[in-house]
């Protein structure tokens, strides 16, 4: 049964445009690692404090998402996280949250 | 673009197993619906309060989720949730939360 790593971000009202091409701008480089199935950057409820967004990395196995965060590949993804310049559009950290499927249908 | 439907569930301590067995023996008829994609029921981190469960629907699109609540199925569905007896598995009520795909990668 598959794995899902799922990071929920609050983002300031107005930099959403920013935060998105942050991920449409990156190297991705999710494919090249074993048991990886999807990704996707999620865009849901807005308040007025925090525009929520989620992203979801579908794995095999919590061993093959534990085996990426080893990685030379998630590394270098992480490598210029919080050295942009200016304020940050995301409000503190992203909170993280790993989640096993236990029933599946498709 | 797809969207997906999640609910997020705070289930009592030692209850994960009642709660796992009411979606186990649902019927259920997801399938039946235009634009269905996906379902899966995950669970997350546990703490000393409660066990995170969430589920979630992909749907082709926000206007197939739509339908989908103002279904016979989705009434069917609906029909016996919180009629059992005992006290619930799950702890107040569950947290709705809807997202639009932004970006994905397979």
């Amino acid at each position: 049964m598959s794995y899902i790593a799922m990071n929920r971000f609050k983002i300031r009202p107005g930099r959403e445009d920013d935060f998105e091409s942050i991920w449409r701008n990156r190297e991705s480089h999710l494919s090249e690692l074993p048991g990886f199935r999807e990704f996707r950057l999620l865009k849901g409820p807005q308040t007025e404090e925090f525009s929520l967004y989620s992203s979801h990395v579908v794995w095999d196995s919590h061993a093959d998402f534990d085996a990426w965060t080893k990685s030379e590949q998630f590394r270098a993804s992480h490598r210029n996280a919080g050295k942009r310049e200016g304020e940050s559009p995301i409000m503190g950290h992203p909170q993280f949250e790993g989640f096993e499927t236990v029933l599946h249908e498709a």
